[in-house]
């Protein structure tokens, strides 16, 4: 790599912008326009030599114009105030329909032509680039991961500002640039985004400088930021925390020279801004570094800028008319034909591209070098920086587990200490995220060695407990949408994280989550983009246990929603059902790279299975009988019956069900299965990591009823399961819309995965109940009853704590339960 | 309903409130809050009267007091000024852990007990109201759908200033309060929400007051807007447009009396400024009222108000620590239930309830009425004030079709012209929205008969085509969040509508969706909540046409999302395949009530197969075999193969693969089946609604083979048809994330839904294959590669287009395509 020696937050000496500097910046503006043209419409002939005709268009005009412009504008000066002061820098762009910009952008900075050899800097790799936009075979006509210098696709909108201040986050040397559009703008995760400010530290973070593209209109109607009245538009970015700088330009006849030195101008005057910001807080301890008001730059110009400002009549530039492609019938009419050509020809091309076709060296004089340049800056393939977590030793941490089901834990509070260890190992490489939950979720061991990042104002330390201007955890903001973003970007520079959010909840970013699950499988298959780091969440306060909140805090559905993104290893779904499970499966997917771990844990006290070593070990399996937790004899012979488990509620109550029947049925021969990796249940066909039809049965049988207490809806069973010979031998229960806000014990029975009712099931599918079965039948109905009435109507006494697996039971009736009571500080 | 003759926007005399309705105020205050904090603790002896003691405290401590009071302090100040002025109102509260106040204010309103007569207006209704809180059997801790006057539950934050605005859309004379807690408006949604000012008509359409209640935390942090600097927190409502007052109290010793005249004065110079506002435009045409700044009030209180200022040495009130249940061993200990016992008595129960625990007049005198009851407004009932809509007759709309697979159109298009005339016949009971993409969706018809409206400003009509003050079309926000939110209350409030969006980003709502979805599902259980106009979703620019876009724009996992939330017939899923099953679609869900209606269909010029009336017979039936696309004879016999279609593209394909094959071998019988409600094929065991296995085999076979060709993901085929008998032979082909930027065919052969394949898969699966079948699959398999090689790298022309049913090939060789040009106006 070369050039890595940035010099950080430089001002740059009182001298004017040279009058050849400015002429570079507009030829190299006009050389990014007309490549990003000729992507949109040629086919052939890129430099129209010769006979150019309507040939040379493409059949079919796909992609979009209007946006383009403008960041080629941005792009053009955000080089030249990097070249000029060795600042590192990255590019974020909000709106994705500018595709052709960034890969102009990357052409001329070589950068293009060095990843993609076969696109040369001539006239046949100028054909190749115009050709393959958007094209059978070709490139994306977003910024996509293809593009290289990108983190961030922009396909759907909302999430730039937040990947722009993740990226920032311990890059204390980073200039993250991030450009809004004003129809992102209007989206609810980016008009929150703004709060981001709060939440980073000047001193050991970096920079991010928000460039508010007011172009006046989204696809069909103008935007509203670009009609607020200015005092409105000034007064909202100022209670949003920044400084901000308009620049008009475009709507006039002002030379373009003239607009390109006043943006010189007021961009050194913005840099150098944040230069003062960065040199005051240089000698003050990262705690004592306050919020500045940050600058930032509101920029209007015309929508499509300099194309065509009237086509068929009607005004085209600075209007929604130049979202697409404003001439789609550039291949079909002579008319659209000849202003295509007088467009093209508008930007002099002869004068950017010499007789090869080759860029002329006075277009990209100005341009930084090496890993200066935004296209080729590491963070922006951040595999490359992505350095191993130093991790403790899960042992260390491990719940002692003296008799089984003793032991009782809250699994993320144990998970919590080992956290807080991954967070003191890796100060500047690892964060914990989440909406307000860290501590309802029970991560606060964090607290010990960190703060929670805050920027806003303080009041007291009476009520502002393990707040700090720095902190290792970002959570306190509501907001699930920044929250991911936040570690996405974090993720793509190449650091890691964890995001800890309520079940239900993380259906808020269902759509982000499809929108990086679609980047990071396209990532993979880019041999020059290195893995980073997986996106790590920790679903807890989960569905089977919002005593405090009810149906609406209910669903466990986002284990479905991930599951259509499913290829190759890239989705992973674990439910550990303890605290050491839970150890075993965060010591791995913390290893793990490019993929998306979802991990379900409770966070209400509850028995420990498993010890350490047999946690590591049923995890590295996968799928386990637990030959402890079966009945059918010494011999471990065939049985007649599978409970299968999957979570932690339903491993319980399936717990408590075999618990019944052995003492009921002493002859019935039960296999007692837990599931903790998901998807290892799919076949090979649809999972690589899956098991073999053989491996499956051996587990699971071929031929006996299989009851499947599963912490979701139970449909997916049924698919994971679906080509297995036993597979119609498969009785799901698992959550069904059956809500209520009670209790515990009122969920599951609600739900029909109540200890009862399982073992009912488990006497239903027997293949033939003897008399003394039927006895047991009518008692398990009415032993089910009379909880029912008791837990739904009578007194609020959780009946589930009341069970507890013999071995303990055996030991004490009072297990160590210490740890249910709930603290005030234990809130959700 | 008595007092329904309200009086809309009077100011009130300037005389001052006198000191009796302070008192009252004040009373009722208490009153409110100490039903509150009885219903969280208590499980008996509701009064303390007698003896008292920790067994009258409930075991399990569920629910959150913290933002209660200040919830309980507006209702009362909301009610005198409503009372005041007979002015109808309603009360969205943002904060849904709010439960217990808003019980307490329609059991002092009456309302409780005349929707649950059993909660009488004495101890023993007290008690019971106690006990049934967050309790076995009893009502959820959130405002939900038992709690009347409710529309907005608040489980999951985001989305309450969006409701307010949805319902004061076209209720010109109602008042919508909001209270946004200052955890939810850190969340992206509500950020954004704050700009629905920019669609609010001031003459047309109702108001909306926002009370932002900044009591400063969340449920372990402080919130960023109690937290700036003042000048930040007033520019940032004066840049959303809002003229902000601040209001602070419960930080010292304020006299109570002292606070609720400052408060009470206040809100009449709100409630004047707002009838200043409504005066003003009263003279004016709709078109002519022009947005003005809206009061707001900003209502700085501590969080937990007037709850014990420590417990266990730790702040309390004012801090996080009163979020949930601050005395969470209030049954536990004796100090705690001391603390408790001391800070009901603070409320004095015994000035507010008489002997017989009936609360005193004076504690309610001077609230309002009647309908004019928040509690008790028809409008947050919404059912019944529906008024089904004047629907036009969609034959008028139809395609004609002289020969199938002619006729090409864009089907929404067609929907278009239909919605114009529901939106023209229905001026205040109808509504289109989307996120910008109503002209994209085409149905840009609308616009000849109303407007978009706009709010902001305007610049000419060169660029501002179909904006106006007012309008029924409201797309002119890019925020799916918002569009969802406006019409979730508008059909709440009694309203119909309809939301058009790209099929990918609806997963934005995904988490909306289930919250809606949860509310109307256990709104159809409660006998007084009458129902409300359904949901109409119209997914389109749908996964196989992103042309301009491609991968980062395809997902149909929506539809599998919904049916997450199947029950009975709340969530229906329809495929129309062209213009006029389109129109028969929606003719029937606008119709319909209290469901939500997911509509996949395709804007992209495709060819119609049905006339209007085979539509409608297909649209009652919901799944049809199509003799004409079939072949397998005269006498409709068994056929060899079932093809089944759900969806525009894959039904497009499959016809051509059964055109192909009945060229090559003519004696193959193929029936071809069309599914457009997607849940008929389900069996009636998991929908009412669907078809029995003798239904559906008599359709599909028990034991032929099922080529499926699905728009979606493949799974949800085997879901749907897991417990038919011939599940097994079920094939299904469908969206297998293959994505791409470029044509059509591309997207159909990378998923191998492509009609070569289907054709090759119908060969696959006949049970034999004859010579000739190997030559022709030999044949299929080399046409396949040479479209692959065609469409991949050769050329752009899109193959899809070349392909037409035989029927409408033998009339022309160039059918009816005019509408396949696209105007620049159809972006995308």
């Amino acid at each position: 790599m070369a050039n890595t020696s940035t010099v950080a937050w430089q001002k740059r000496p009182a001298v004017p912008i040279g009058d050849d500097t400015l002429a570079s910046i507009e030829k190299y503006w006009r050389a990014s326009n007309y490549i990003s043209v000729g992507q949109i419409y040629l086919l052939s002939n890129p430099l129209m030599r010769g006979e150019f005709t309507r040939d040379d268009v493409k059949h079919r005009l796909v992609g979009h114009w209007g946006t383009t412009p403008g960041l080629n504008f941005i792009y053009a000066h955000m080089s030249r105030v990097i070249a000029d002061r060795n600042q590192s820098g990255i590019y974020i762009i909000g709106p994705g329909h500018g595709g052709p910009g960034l890969v102009a952008a990357s052409y001329l900075e070589d950068t293009y032509t060095e990843t993609y050899p076969e696109m040369t800097k001539d006239e046949a790799g100028l054909a190749k680039l115009f050709r393959q936009f958007s094209f059978p075979g070709g490139i994306p006509s977003h910024v996509a991961p293809e593009t290289p210098g990108s983190i961030h696709e922009g396909g759907e909108l909302g999430y730039s500002l937040s990947h722009a201040y993740g990226a920032a986050f311990d890059n204390p040397n980073l200039l993250v640039t991030c450009i809004i559009g004003d129809g992102e703008a209007e989206t609810g995760p980016l008009a929150t985004a703004w709060h981001s400010n709060k939440f980073l530290n000047p001193k050991t973070d970096g920079v991010v400088l928000p460039i508010l593209h007011l172009n006046g209109y989204k696809i069909a109607n103008p935007t509203i930021l670009a009609r607020l009245p200015e005092d409105e538009l000034l007064s909202l970015f100022h209670g949003y925390g920044y400084n901000p700088y308009i620049f008009t330009a475009g709507f006039d006849d002002e030379d373009h020279i003239s607009i390109h030195r006043r943006y010189a101008e007021l961009l050194d005057i913005v840099l150098d801004e944040i230069a003062d910001i960065k040199a005051r807080v240089e000698s003050v301890d990262a705690q004592e570094a306050e919020r500045p008001l940050w600058p930032m730059i509101i920029l209007r110009s015309p929508k499509g800028w300099t194309c065509p400002k009237e086509i068929d009549g009607k005004q085209t530039e600075g209007s929604w008319r130049s979202h697409q492609v404003p001439l789609a019938s550039a291949r079909d009419t002579e008319e659209h034909f000849e202003t295509l050509r007088g467009w093209l020809e508008s930007y002099k091309p002869n004068e950017l591209f010499d007789e090869n076709g080759t860029v002329r060296p006075d277009v990209v004089s100005f341009l930084p070098k090496g890993d200066l340049r935004m296209s080729a800056n590491p963070h922006a393939n951040g595999g490359i920086l992505t350095k191993d977590l130093v991790l403790p030793n899960i042992k260390d941490y491990a719940v002692p587990v003296d008799v089984r089901g003793g032991s009782v834990r809250e699994a993320t509070r144990v998970l919590g200490s080992y956290i807080r260890d991954v967070v003191r190992n890796n100060p500047t490489n690892f964060r914990v995220f989440g909406p307000d939950e860290t501590a309802s979720n029970r991560l606060q061991a964090t607290f010990e060695v960190t703060n929670k990042v805050w920027q806003a104002d303080y009041i007291s330390p009476r009520v502002d407990e393990h707040l700090g201007r720095g902190g290792q955890v970002v959570d306190s903001m509501l907001s699930e949408h920044q929250q991911e973003g936040w570690l996405e970007a974090y993720n793509l520079t190449g650091r890691h994280g964890l995001f800890s959010s309520y079940e239900a909840f993380i259906h808020v970013i269902d759509s982000m989550f499809n929108q990086h699950a679609k980047w990071i499988r396209t990532s993979r298959e880019i041999e020059w983009r290195k893995p980073v780091p997986s996106m790590n969440y920790l679903l807890s306060s989960h569905v089977w246990r919002q005593d405090h909140n009810g149906f609406s805090h209910q669903d466990p559905g986002f284990i479905d929603h991930v599951l259509n993104k499913q290829h190759e290893d890239l989705i992973q779904v674990y439910l550990p059902v303890d605290g050491n499970t839970l150890l075993a499966t965060y010591e791995y997917t913390l290893q793990t790279r490019d993929r998306i771990n979802v991990v379900v844990a409770g966070k209400q006290p509850a028995p420990t299975y498993l010890s350490i070593d047999e946690a590591t070990a049923h995890f590295k399996r996968g799928v386990s009988i637990w030959d402890w937790a079966s009945t059918n004899g010494a011999d471990k012979g065939e049985p007649d019956v599978v409970i299968a488990t999957a979570g932690d509620v339903p491993t319980g109550e399936a717990l408590a069900a075999v618990d019944i029947l052995k003492t009921e049925i002493p002859e019935i021969k039960i296999r007692f299965v837990n599931v903790i990796n998901l998807l290892k249940i799919q076949g090979i066909r649809e999972n690589p990591d899956g098991m073999t039809n053989e491996q499956f049965d051996a587990i699971f049988t071929p031929d006996k009823p299989i009851i499947f207490a599963y912490h979701g809806y139970p449909w997916l069973i049924h698919r994971l399961t679906y080509r297995r010979s036993g597979h119609k031998n498969i009785h799901v229960r698992g959550f069904i819309e059956k809500g209520t806000t009670t209790t515990p014990f009122d969920m599951v029975l609600l739900n029909n995965l109540d200890r009862y009712h399982l073992a009912l099931t488990v006497l239903d599918h027997l293949p033939s109940l003897s008399a003394a079965h039927l006895d047991v039948y009518e008692k398990l109905r009415n032993a089910r009853q009379e909880a029912k009435e008791f837990t739904l109507t009578g007194d609020d006494i959780p009946v589930v704590r009341d069970w507890v697996w013999p071995e303990a039971r055996s030991l004490s009736n009072k297990v160590d339960i210490d740890a249910t009571v709930l603290t005030a500080g234990d809130n959700e």
